[in-house]
């Protein structure tokens, strides 16, 4: 397959959108974005890299990290998370304590914010460092060593974290979370905040593609821990949407409200689009455009 | 591969679950069933069949035939049922009148109670009987002109109906039925209650694996819309444990309460299992372990 | 006090409201009253009866008619009624099915929707014949013969009530219902359809102001019934407002959508007012304007 | 009335319900509290006070200060607080976060956690100490110069308090808090430590039986205003179970975690009941007892 042409003819699905929707605002940080900007990045198993566009622009990944967080925590520790947090779609907005409520406290996914949190007090509990050890992962995988948090983007949302700190109150009060509130905090905004781009990302999403194995071919994950995370990413990836992203797409997949969707083609190639503007569910517009596109032209995806 | 093997080895895990599970009895037409009973049925796409266990013995579908209403009225009717029924997990019970209440009428998929009457209501526009639709198409693919609706059990499932009842009513209560409460009710009845093997399902199920195409090598569905349906059998199609079940078998499936599992392998196979046991979200307890097992064995995933 | 000159200010108070709500249209057979109508009556515990404006024009009482159903299941059945509803407000709007779920088809209280079902299935049960016990009921207080259930009204309500009809099923799927669904929806709306005038009502309603003793001097309810029937009132009695109602008006008390409210002076008087025009939480603005006017001016509230 | 008399019979009442509920353990320092301990107290309008049991013995007041704290909003602030929270029954438990979001962080009524927060931020705003506004009232009332702050219990309340934090940040995360998270916490818990009597309690509830006037005369709140304080007590007083205090009891009321109810008998007299043992909705089971006791036996309710 012509690559570099599928990603050009995404880019154009893309940049047809522009304009419907609106870029993330609940902090200034990310507010500031060209709204017209896209990338698109595709990394093959076997080592080819291909972009389009601002596909070498770092931008802020948020929601995307939350994805190596569990893979992480999961390299480390085993399946015991899985008592910690469920598997199911939460059927509710991304941030809604109603079903955390309803539910004692276990966040239905490890995709919500609440059921992050949860996966990031448990990686820095076996890690000493849960936003070091996602920024450490991204390095070594994508080869970039610049890789890192921005800073005014991590102090923007923690000034503005009322609904998260919400959140892990209400975990702490079901005696789910280990660490101290504020720290688990400080760490899941240490690795939404980091800024990568969509080369970055595509290259460090490759274990996923390759069932487990990183990109030195050290093994991360069992095939079948692969296999299982890319179930979640296609049921739970797209916050409220994740639905309507398998029946677009058709791709396990990640999304972030710094506009960023990192997709999976088991045994083929890992993929990252990137379009600051975002539906009603926080999905990037741009980026399900182009995925959509390239899955169409294509014929691939999982079904 | 040598199918007939790996069917041996599933049906032996299946059959180790025995007692972890209890039989449906919600209408007393189907407690009736022997819970240690198990079959296992696999078509190809190129026209092979195996079978382990019960393979042949009819068994009382339930919502595996919203499976086949679903794929007939998108055959007849294009996409216009997408405006009255959504295609994202629940996150809900499987017949809760909660989120139908504060959509506004709009069931959350097709696959739930609320979802699957929407779409047998636009069947019976779309072909004046939708019972006898969906019969005809499992006849026809399965090579089976036996196979029909058990009218002790949909007479028992009219009967003991109140909650379905309860849901057409409130579906009509916001305009979302085009033909009468009871009439919709009765063809409902008449799908869920067909008694098909497991021979019959995995047959009958070849249109999925095929990319679209019927066993007669008619299209019956573009190949986009056969991606589209398995996409929303992964996320919607086993009531409230959906993710659980991407997550252990990775799989686009659809269960029902008689304890049967329609699978599909896009491009590849149809399978299904049967055992009568269910688990607390509805699911046959034997029949995902066996799917499970068989998936585990093969590495043969969507994922 | 001179009742008849607070009664005039009341009415003028009732009059500026005008424009401010809506007329209940959700059946064409209550969609065409007038929608400038005001009426108002108060009748003392030793019978006097004071009136204004429309006082005795009949209008279609709705859920007022679920206070003396309510009063009549208790003269006849003792408190048996209370296992089968509760006497909690209910917190969201009048015919939700989202408690009824959640709280296993025991509605919250007997003046919601589902409440005033299976208090009608009770006193069908317990009289052979709901509707007419209430009618019966209302002739005899009022010393109206001609009092009746306007038919139009019944057989519209029937037509469009696929709502109740949801509920209703539910709550027999629940097992809390002992007559057939469409027999109690049949009586049900047979004592909502009743059509009756400000003077009727407020007399009807004097068994309350005179702590359980009928016009004639003989006792219905008990005293400590009477008055555990104005709690309900006061903490159930306008749907989703009744906290709103009781900061205004002080006042047991009970709404209906067809613009009338009955209220309750313990031990001094009963009173009706009627306007047809309603606020979103479907209780009539010119009545609880009048309500307002009338215990703000004479100081007259339970508190 | 021989209110000593009465006030006897009512504590033979509470003392028969010893065993029937469970004494508040969420923080250790209430957990110690005496299970069969009973205090109850009535003070007249015209200064008469009478008491049995520990009714001199304080105790932590919890929730009952909620209405201290609205009291004194409203005598400083005027109606303004009624933009920022309802006044309506919540239908939920006490503590409960679903309606919060989905009423954009405006809470259900003041008596709730999440709207005893608001208050306690606009009393903070007021009066610059929201704990020592409280504190100050009640001496004076009380004239009982040595009512404070129970140290140990506040700090126990905030080492537990996750949950009162999650709900401060998330109706912060609305813009609905005017101070900072911690501050408001701290003056929240610096209100319900108070240790008072019943003796105490009953003196500083009086304004309310005196339609706003204080025990110095002195009007605190509009005749108008303390009706409606009394009419929320009686739609939201007691947690989730004001319709059955209204049932029960027949009179606007506000209970505590701590055991403590104070009643309101407009013009003639306020009650205050103490017993630790809790039912499942918060409320003391002995100090209901003997409140139903009191107003059955008295015929005195405000229905």
């Amino acid at each position: 397959m012509d690559y570099q042409e599928l990603l050009h003819d995404a880019m154009d699905a893309a940049r047809a959108t522009k304009g419907r929707g609106r870029v993330a605002d609940y902090i200034p940080a990310l507010a500031g974005v060209d709204p017209g900007g896209f990338g698109m990045a595709l990394a093959t198993v076997d080592g080819e890299v291909h972009g389009v566009g601002d596909w070498e622009k770092p931008f802020s990944v948020q929601s995307v990290s939350k994805l190596f967080s569990l893979a992480l925590v999961l390299a480390h520790g085993g399946d015991g998370i899985w008592h910690r947090v469920g598997r199911e779609p939460s059927g509710n907005p991304f941030n809604s304590l109603v079903q955390l409520e309803s539910e004692r406290g276990i966040p239905r996914n490890p995709f919500i914010n609440a059921g992050a949190l949860v996966v990031t007090d448990r990686l820095l509990t076996l890690t000493g460092d849960a936003a070091e050890s996602v920024r450490e992962f991204l390095r070594a995988e994508s080869g970039n060593p610049d890789l890192g948090t921005d800073p005014v983007v991590a102090a923007s949302e923690a000034e503005h974290g009322h609904r998260n700190a919400a959140l892990a109150h209400f975990i702490a009060s079901h005696g789910n979370l280990d660490n101290d509130v504020d720290t688990v905090l400080e760490h899941y905004y240490g690795h939404c905040a980091i800024a990568a781009s969509c080369r970055d990302l595509a290259l460090a999403g490759g274990f996923l593609a390759r069932h487990g194995t990183r990109a030195d071919g050290i093994r991360l994950l069992s095939r079948s821990e692969a296999k299982r995370i890319n179930a979640v990413l296609l049921t739970c990836g797209s916050y409220d949407a994740a639905g309507e992203f398998a029946f677009r797409v058709g791709l396990p997949g990640k999304s972030g409200v710094g506009g960023g969707v990192l997709a999976v083609l088991p045994g083929r190639a890992s993929l990252c689009a990137w379009g600051p503007e975002l539906d009603a569910a926080g999905n990037s517009v741009a980026a399900v455009a182009a995925l959509d596109a390239f899955t169409t032209a294509t014929g691939l995806s999982v079904f």
